[in-house]
């Protein structure tokens, strides 16, 4: 008899849930999206499904209407009635009993969490200190995936130094960016941040900071920086969906902007304001 | 209320079960093994269960007995009596809302199946057709986790063109291993397989592999090749738990030993079967 087992629990193997079958558990064969509401309107919503297609359309996922993902999303943000919404959602290839190979007709899972929230109003006005960590990821990282083990053990070793984010370097030395956010400095009154290339992802809410760079007279260069180069910059910052920008004040033990969000961070956040 | 939409079905987000809150889902936050049995005795189940400790430490799950995984595995193999069995089972690190970091108290899920494994008898006597693909992979491959998407991807490729594995090559034009299986060459009569790194996985077949060659006086070198070295090489073929040692017939389009699988193999095959 072919037999599952579930922590304790022994049952029948053709009696297992879709859920135990998932290709997204097995393999993290998926895509997901992370969108936010601000006051009751869901931000850059366009620009995230826009995105979630490419990452789709990357790993080979064929049979989805992006648009009935839209409405998923929108029915049921308005049925939530939450105003500062989490909002979730992946795409596995389907479930079916494990193998590199599937069979030809199976049917992705589509997957959501709506949720509240929490406030970042504090972690915004005081900042965050960060460390530093490898970047063990793979080499298509502007693939929102669900493997996501390297950011895990990235973020597991910033908070172990009691940091907030971990931040990723690569073999020669380069910041690429956070393990669950993009990475930002300001260095002589520009702004700097990681090119878009396979080796991150492209973030949306970078996306708007750049425009607000834009707006407000801030010069922009996209180039990759050092850690050296980043602990002696002005100000350094994260910008990540659900907080948008968060000031560093701490990198790797080493104070940024005697330990305070910058200025030019700050008038940053107020001009994203305009966005949300 | 917060929510969560399974398909098409939305229920409140409090009532979710915690196979749609693994970690293995979210972030492919676990780690796996993969055994067989030949004729009702489960093969290298030490070597087995000393790589998974390996990779659950890694990762940093540090609460699992590895002692009451392999009773499991006992008992629960013992109650499927299938003589020929595939073993699956992972780890990952629980159950929580999805955020990188999780509560301290989070409680690793297991997960487990034994199913009757294929007849490979016609694949091992006929030889497989390859194809190569960039290796896209982390940076730690030696750790057998979840993080599966870049092998997927290979796979998917290798299927389109015909073709029964992937061969994955690094940046450098070297061949690390199989999207799941590692990889030899026969030489001007050595044996050839990619040493022991943190880009490939420490296979336990392989073991068995060099094993069988040093018992049957086939010296051998750990030592990467490149494609066009596989190209001409004497006998190629690969070797997974599933059905150990499975000659290659053919490279990218290029027959290797006539299209025959190769006399060296023959002889390793025969070799493997004193272990099993």
């Amino acid at each position: 008899m072919q037999i599952a087992m579930i922590n304790d629990r022994v049952i029948p193997y053709e009696q297992l849930e879709p859920a135990y079958l998932d290709r997204g558990l097995y393999f993290g064969d998926g895509v997901y999206e992370v969108l936010r509401s601000y006051n009751g309107k869901i931000f850059a919503l366009d620009e995230h499904m826009n995105r979630f297609s490419h990452s789709l359309a990357a790993i080979g996922i064929e049979t989805v209407d992006v648009n009935d993902i839209r409405d998923h999303v929108l029915d049921a943000f308005k049925k939530s009635e939450i105003r500062n919404a989490r909002i979730y959602f992946h795409i596995t290839r389907g479930s079916s009993s494990r193998s590199h190979s599937w069979p030809d007709d199976i049917k992705p899972n589509f997957f959501m969490t709506i949720t509240q929230l929490e406030d970042s109003g504090k972690v915004k006005a005081n900042g965050i200190a960060v460390s530093t960590y490898p970047d063990l990821r793979w080499k298509r990282c502007d693939i929102k995936s669900l493997n996501l083990l390297a950011n895990v053990l990235a973020y597991q070793d910033a908070k172990k130094k009691g940091c907030d984010e971990s931040i990723l370097v690569n073999d020669a030395g380069f910041i690429t960016e956070g393990s669950s956010s993009s990475f930002f400095a300001i260095i002589n009154g520009s702004l700097r941040t990681t090119p878009l290339t396979s080796n991150i992802l492209p973030s949306i809410t970078r996306g708007y900071v750049l425009k607000a760079a834009q707006s407000i007279g801030v010069p922009f260069e996209e180039k990759s920086i050092t850690t050296e180069q980043a602990k002696s910059a002005d100000e350094l910052f994260i910008a990540v969906t659900t907080k948008d920008i968060v000031p560093i004040v701490k990198f790797d033990d080493v104070s940024i902007s005697d330990g305070r969000p910058g200025k030019i961070t700050a008038r940053l956040i107020e001009q994203f304001k305009q966005y949300t």
